[in-house]
């Protein structure tokens, strides 16, 4: 899923005088608390916005997909990490959003607002929702939102659904007739794996705890990162091979051709650590954040793959905020499906 | 596998001057260096030894098992770290197998020695052998040797399979008619997963690079242990609570019932160390390890079970140094199998 083209700046968010703010909305994980609300301003376009209509459309696409109400305005997303939950508040409270804000003074005599959220903290971060802002969490199950928003976004925006291949952005064509059942893999802290089979019909089947928790977890213990946009920039830099044994280190440079598998493919991660010879000062922090990125990307590609095959999927949708606006990991997810 | 009645301790080597050795054999991996000789001295019986006959056959199983040769004898196995490689090559000299030696004496006429040796260091390491010792290696397949071995011990060995569950050893009962197929896994630095149909017939059908050289060099990496015993000791220790994000951290103390998720389930493994209040230095180190252990052991339960489906094996035997006389985590790949 690309949420680039919704993706807001912090010193971007609309001007709550002259804005107004509907349908605020969240998600509070276990990492990030994800918070989406809609703008009807059309004198304030900010960059960055999206209008919330079907984009990139032709007719002919048009005409197979199902009919939706076409909104005119804006939909906004900010991100907060969980732990900092005081620091959404703020900002709920900044966009007026709260008992008092703009919203309530014209409806004076409305009820505490209620507000739509799914994800643990709904339940975690009710109190200090209800006692600073007066808003009342109003539970959505996590994965049936899940499921509903991914089944919109691919039913009815064109151009929504990608691959990454050698570095190479492709958009995956899909025949609305033919899109379910599939497999759709979202990586938040953990990963969850549901099988879909239609609108309001799936399953969680598998999932793993390695998931994007672990990179940023792991990756700041070995790296000392402050942040997780801090930690796959290192990445990037990185080289895994001064980390990872790779199947060439235990043969002497060879490959071993008789299981198929090549010199430069990774025996073990993180098996050069093993060194009695060097500490960890002696590693560079890219090259651990590499070799950290691409563990976690090959297993999750991995067991979704086989999962997918367990029930028959033949497409992996993978989504969630350890592989938005990521290219190299999308590309490794993508080759370890391809490898196994 | 059970190697622990194989086992020799270092100080109960057999003495080179009253004991003759014969077949010498070597496994040069990533990180272990294993090697086993096969002793023939009946007055010289060392505690930890083992006669290679086949032990505790009842009489009635022993009609259905196959006739093998017995041999009047000990095999005894000894381990170096493979980055060690000249420790290895000393205990050889001390051992007078080399050339030069006492076996070499009874038969002064005879070649260069070769001995059997498999792994990558084989390819690797083959030049100090002949250098320092004037041993050719006689390289063999390492699968081949891997699936003839289980093979072997599963249909020759009695209580040779068991498995862990709540910290209780339970052998299993293998009827020698229904042994086929079954998946191997071998868990070293890396994770090879072979499809065993029979006598020479397999398949290696999946693996991870999550493995045990994972768990020694990330394990070195984060808590700076001096080796892979003293790592393994220390997570026994530990809790992995303190580290890893369990579904009740995030949805405040709750299970998220409706699919099945219970609230001690780890939803992110090392997902707490993301927290912006603690560094490194205020995780205790055997709480690392134990997330570490529960980490690599879930993951390779989980893909073992999702290869096992895939291609209809009702059985799974893991063997390895990982997890070679280690309860705790054998327990933990039978609970995740058993999970999935």
């Amino acid at each position: 899923m690309d949420q680039r083209e919704f993706e807001i700046q912090p010193n971007s968010d609309p001007n709550p005088s002259t804005t107004h703010v509907y349908h605020l909305a969240l998600d509070i994980g276990g990492s990030l608390n994800k918070l989406v609300y809609f703008t009807k301003d059309d004198d304030h376009f900010v960059d960055g916005e999206a209008e919330i209509s079907p984009r990139n459309t032709s007719e002919k696409s048009k005409g197979s997909r199902r009919n939706h109400p076409v909104l005119k305005g804006k939909l906004n997303f900010k991100k907060f990490e969980t732990s900092k939950i005081d620091d959404c508040i703020d900002f709920i409270k900044t966009m007026k959003l709260h008992p008092g804000g703009s919203r309530q003074q014209e409806n004076p005599g409305s009820q505490p607002i209620s507000i739509k959220a799914t994800g643990g903290g709904s339940y975690k971060y009710a109190d200090p929702f209800k006692e600073r802002l007066g808003i009342n969490l109003d539970k959505e199950d996590e994965m049936d939102c899940l499921v509903a928003g991914a089944n919109f976004l691919l039913e009815v925006v064109d151009r929504e659904a990608y691959t990454y291949m050698g570095d190479q952005r492709q958009f995956v064509q899909i025949d609305q007739n033919d899109l379910y059942p599939y497999l759709l893999v979202n990586i938040g802290s953990g990963v969850s794996m549901i099988k879909v089979e239609g609108n309001g019909k799936f399953e969680r089947v598998s999932g793993t705890s390695i998931g994007g928790g672990t990179f940023w977890g792991l990756g700041k213990l070995l790296t000392q990162c402050k942040s997780f946009d801090e930690l796959l920039e290192l990445s990037y830099q990185g080289n895994n091979k001064e980390v990872d044994m790779l199947v060439g280190d235990i043969y002497g440079g060879m490959d071993y051709a008789k299981i198929g598998l090549s010199s430069t493919a990774i025996a073990s991660s993180f098996g050069k650590a093993m060194s009695d010879k060097k500490e960890r000062e002696d590693y560079r922090p890219e090259d651990m954040a590499r070799s950290l990125l691409r563990m976690i990307s090959n297993n999750i590609g991995q067991i979704s793959y086989l999962n997918a095959l367990r029930f028959g999927l033949k497409r992996i949708f993978f989504g969630g905020f350890f592989i938005q606006r990521h290219p190299f990991t999308m590309d490794t997810l993508s080759v370890a499906v391809n490898f196994w």
